[in-house]
């Protein structure tokens, strides 16, 4: 690439693709709307980048800062970009108004892509000129310690377009997933949606507590998936592979599967009885705290996973 | 507990629990029916245990063989047994009968816990003596890595029976999941058919390929999974905890899962696509090396996870 990052937008998932840029060695220039968030951004960015390093993630804090400019104006931070990381409110018309901007300050060849978790990018990119540039680009929180993005094309989305942004991903450590057409909730949150419908339906049903349905993931199915995926599990689960797997087990899945034909809404009543199991684990005041201890588990394990790669790969 | 462990059958699933009991100090005495299995059993162990050394998660391999004796009869290894795991071949045929033995060598107040992973206990106690001392504790493969163990009781099994289970289960190290009554599949592999459902029916509409969707779990989903749950992790995502996010969240989810509302078998064509992809990521016959890695690094995230229980309790 030939110019710089832009990242428009500097809250929660913006400052963490900062990060993310600065990070792999690239430059990165930011605008957000608000003069507060400009204004403490790199006072947050340095706390992250240290608790990074306190884990032995990075070891040049500093080195990373100096990459980092904070613009004062859309513009300034667009202009020349090779790669722009939309990551403003997750609302239609915000998206609009902000791509509409870009859409008239992009640079010939500049990529846009879009943080949104929600909103596909046919919903708010059909009138732009340079429509074929803009992609949504969806990470998870936060993306410098969860590496998986998703790479949606709109229908006018250029096949390049989609290339050149899986390709950054990989360059800067994110492992970009290629959806090949929108879908509702994307992959990831179709295969969340998926198990926690299972899960909110056990709890309603009276078959366990929400803290075992959780140790049934957290000391059991999670441990896999946390370096293999479902398909390689399952393929690893029987002695000749998927089909082996498939076959033996299939009729059980589809039987699970039927008995579940109606979804039902989560009602008032449910989510008020796990929420009440939740705050007897964690105060709503210790929420905060319990996300911190959260994402140093992430940097863990972050760590672990990187270690264990370049065990494998020597 | 005053006597000993009996573990009923030795195979994969057998063999693994024996290892369990034996690590966490108990007596263990072992009976399979096949002559060659007893043969080999203990040169088999040996090797699981100096692997398990190595990674650091035991430390004394011979003293934890000491306390495992391989017996010639069903009896002699029941005999006197508090605690019997009964991990024979998953027919009900094969268990009805072996539980029907069982049932005439317990010691007044002995507890049969069975390995089965999809036959309810009800399939094969209803005719026994002791029946209310029969109950299914479901483990993972292999359990001395995965530490989670389904407790599913039949409509008689005694709630004595349930809680001196579950106690049994912390005691040697694995985190019991208690479920009300049973259910096809029950908790762990309703979840993982969940999400198996969905992530199948998304290769199937062509969305992504197998390897892309393994990715959104083993580089996104699975992180968080592999030591917080479902619930705690909507929980932390939110400013407002679960009720928040269930309010936010639950239109998408709702709207997802009506998308599905037609559960479809998984086709011989699909499997073979599948199966085929799969193949050209991992041969049939390099199935079983791959499998030995996820072992180890099964046993590397063990000891990952506890060290950080150590530190965080520290």
């Amino acid at each position: 690439m030939t110019g710089h990052i832009a990242v428009v937008g500097a809250g929660l998932v913006g400052s963490g693709w900062i990060i993310v840029f600065a990070r792999a060695g690239l430059s990165v220039r930011v605008f957000d709307e608000s003069q507060a968030i400009r204004a403490r951004l790199v006072q947050e960015l340095r706390e992250n980048l240290e608790d990074l390093a306190s884990h032995g993630l990075i070891d040049d804090v500093q080195g990373i800062l100096d990459r980092i400019d904070i613009c004062q104006s859309l513009e300034s931070a667009v202009r020349g970009a090779s790669y722009v990381q939309e990551s403003v409110l997750e609302r239609v018309d915000v998206k609009q108004a902000v791509c509409a901007a870009l859409d008239r300050l992009l640079d010939e060849r500049a990529i846009v892509g879009s943080s949104t978790s929600g909103i596909p990018a046919s919903a708010f990119t059909e009138a732009l000129t340079n429509r074929e540039r803009f992609v949504v680009s969806h990470p998870v929180n936060p993306p410098y310690l969860v590496p998986v993005v998703e790479v949606v094309p709109a229908p006018w989305t250029a096949p390049e377009t989609v290339e050149a942004t899986c390709a950054l991903m990989s360059e800067v450590g994110q492992v970009p997933v290629r959806v090949s057409r929108e879908v509702e909730g994307f992959i990831l949150n179709r295969l969340q949606g998926a198990l926690l419908r299972e899960a909110w339906a056990l709890y309603e049903e009276g078959y366990a507590s929400a803290e075992d349905i959780d140790k049934t993931v957290s000391e059991g199915l999670g441990l896999r998936w946390s370096f293999i995926g479902p398909f390689e599990t399952i393929d690893l689960n029987a002695p000749g592979g998927v089909r082996d797997y498939a076959q033996r087990l299939g009729p059980l899945y589809l039987s699970i599967a039927r008995s579940r034909e109606d979804p039902r809404a989560w009602s008032d009543d449910l989510i008020g009885r796990v929420e009440d199991e939740r705050r007897r684990a964690v105060a709503l005041s210790d929420l905060p705290k319990r996300r911190t201890w959260r994402d140093r588990r992430l940097m863990a394990l972050a760590a672990h996973k990187a270690a264990q790669r370049k065990q494998s790969s020597t």
